[in-house]
Parts: structure tokens; C-alpha cells; sequence
């Protein structure tokens, strides 16, 4: 997945950049000048050697005994994972979730805007979500490819979504959220991502007595 | 983490059990008998090797040449993850997202169910969610403790949050899914996660042209 003559990051320390970006643009809401590979990583349960080395495959970020400039960091992360711009999103599904994501407050100082939402329902098509008109999933091919939309979330019942990921797949989209409890077929070249809160319940009640 | 006497288990392994039982719970609906290490990491973009070593850990399920059979490994699996039983959760938060997360029927048979639902909002408190009644958050503490609770689920706004994850704790809440945008600080024994729209989109606009 890497481009040409760059070095090949492992994904999984591509895993954890947004989540040492989401800490970092706390402490910059907080006003926060400087901070240290082990402040970075306490509130992640992540060892101030692992940020150090994970920082250390994109470059010299801080310095010895001052720690990292938070507004800097925040800077080359933001380019790094490329969110230093707006990803115009797709939304398929105006249910409850979809409703709630559409809605969601979190997305636009961190790269992200919803422009389009989809569903198939004659009840909610024409139905507004804030100021977006719900669109018939019938034109997310057109309507998707026509506004070059390159980033989707997929919020409906887990029978329609590989349907839904296919239309996605052919108008252009290169990734994909799935909140649909099912895994997806789609080319090698399309990232998918999938939020499930029964895999992270899972995760934790093997800890539990 | 981990028990007297058992083997320390590395999270990351514990972390990746759940998504091998989504896909053999998949593979059990559509009545297939066996699976092998391949087809199981085939849809989850993880090696033959590595679903191996993993399940190694936890003892022997495969045999050589015939695969797994799906029905035993999915009940080992659930068995592991204490999964073979229902945990009751309380839900905090009937907004949006609430609702969504409160009428989803990915958890019955993954074993959990939300018997609880609170929000600090007196025109939802009293008012109905499915058959589950609004309760008051003030009533969080007494009501949890008394449920015998240990499973819960944060969907208010970030800046409730925290409160709210310190009355969950005070009423022996052990496990914490929390949708809020921000990091909660917990004692060491209270395990959580964490669902975020921006984590996983940010993962993937890094390999976006």
C-alpha cells in the first residue's frame, strides 16, 4: 500500500497515529505547549519507548530533555495521516446511527465532513438530516462519482451492506467505515474499516471474573 | 490481568478472538461444518500462521489435514471469552446514538443485553426505549449496584463523560464501552474501550492519494 520510494509503515503503528493525534489536539484545546512520549502515551496505555519509536518512522519530531512541541506534532500528524484537509464523506443509512453520525460534532475538526446521505426507505428519502436531504441509494452511484467522494460510512441492517459497499466501490469510493455487524467483500485496493461494539465487549469481558 | 497459575495472554491476541468468532459465527449460520486457518484469515486480512499461533495459546482445536470443526471452536471461543453467558448492561445516554445502540440486535446472541438506560435529560427521563424505561443518571449509582452490573455503555456527550464513568465505577461497572470523544481516566482495575468514527477514518486516509 505504500507509495514509491517510500518506506513501508506497518499498519499497525499507522493504527496508533490517530490516537496519539486525538491526545495531542486535547492538549492544544488545553492550551498545552510541550509534552513527553510518556505523557503522550499514559492516557492510551501505550510505553513512552513504543511512541518513541513509532514517532521515530516519520522523522524527528521532538528533542531530547524539551519533549515534543504539541501544535507541531499535532501539525505532522495531521499531514501525515493526511486529515490536514476535508475528506467530503458519503453516509448510507438514515436510521437511529445514521441519524447520530450525521449529527456528529467530532468529524469536523478532525478532517471529516458528511455531504451526502443515502437510504432506501420512500419514508426518509426527501426527509432532511440537519440541512442534507436524504438521497435515494438508488443514485449513490451518480451522486457519489459526481461530487468525487473518495470516503463512505455504511450504517444499514447487515443484509444490505455488501450491496451498498459494492455501489460505493464502483462511484469511486477508496474507503470505507462499516458499522453493518458483517464482513465485507471489496477489491484489495479499497480500505475498510469496521466498528462493532460487540467485538470491543468481547475483548474486555475475557478479563472479567 | 491475568489469573493465578493461567498463562498471560497478550492483549493484542485477546483482541483479535472476538473477530475469529464474528467470522465462525458467520460461517455456523450458513451451516458450514468446518473451516481452516486460511479461510478464517481470509476475510479479516490476518495469516494462516498467525490464527494458528493464536489459538495455540489457548490449546488444541484444529487437527491436521481436517481444519476446525466451526460449532466446537465457536463455543471454545465463546468459552474464552466469557461469552457463553449474558451480560446485562447499562446504557448512559438516550440520545441518538443511544437509541440505536439500545434497539441493536447484534448483541443477543453475542451475549450481552442492555437491561438499563439512563440520561440526565427530564423529557427523556420516564420516556421509553423499546421496553426499557428512561432512567434518571442520579440514579445510577443505587440502580447499577443494585442490577449487579458490571458491563456499561457511555453515549452522552464528551464533556459528561467522565462523571458519568466515576458513578459507573462507584457502582462496580468493570467494563466501559465508551462512544464519547474523549480519554476517561479509570482505576487500573476497570477495563476500557473506546469506539470513535475519526480513529478508524484517520487510519485509513493515511493510504488515500
Amino acid at each position: 500500500m505504500g507509495e514509491m520510494g517510500e518506506k513501508e509503515i506497518p499498519d499497525i503503528i499507522v493504527g496508533r497515529l490517530p490516537r496519539y493525534l486525538r491526545v495531542l489536539q486535547f492538549m492544544a484545546q488545553n492550551s498545552q505547549q510541550t509534552t513527553s512520549s510518556q505523557e503522550l502515551g499514559d492516557p492510551l496505555g501505550i510505553s513512552a519507548a513504543q511512541i518513541r519509536k513509532d514517532l521515530s518512522q516519520f522523522g524527528e519530531f521532538g528533542k531530547q530533555g524539551t519533549g515534543y512541541s504539541v501544535s507541531y506534532l499535532v501539525g505532522q500528524l495531521q499531514q501525515i495521516l493526511k486529515v490536514d484537509r476535508v475528506w467530503d464523506m458519503a453516509l448510507v443509512g438514515a436510521g437511529d446511527l445514521g441519524h447520530a453520525i450525521a449529527r456528529y460534532q467530532g468529524f469536523a475538526d478532525c478532517g471529516f465532513r458528511v455531504i451526502q446521505i443515502f437510504d432506501n426507505d420512500p419514508l426518509k428519502i426527501g426527509s432532511y438530516v440537519g440541512h442534507l436531504r436524504v438521497q435515494d441509494t438508488a443514485d449513490i452511484i451518480p451522486s457519489v462519482r459526481a461530487a468525487k467522494i473518495t470516503v463512505a460510512m455504511i450504517t444499514v441492517p447487515a443484509e444490505a451492506a455488501q450491496e451498498v459497499a459494492s455501489w460505493l466501490v464502483q462511484a469511486g469510493v477508496r474507503a470505507i467505515l462499516n458499522y453493518a455487524p458483517v464482513v465485507l467483500n471489496v477489491p484489495e485496493t479499497v480500505h475498510i474499516q469496521y466498528i462493532d461494539p460487540v467485538i470491543h465487549l468481547q475483548r474486555m469481558t475475557y478479563y472479567l471474573i
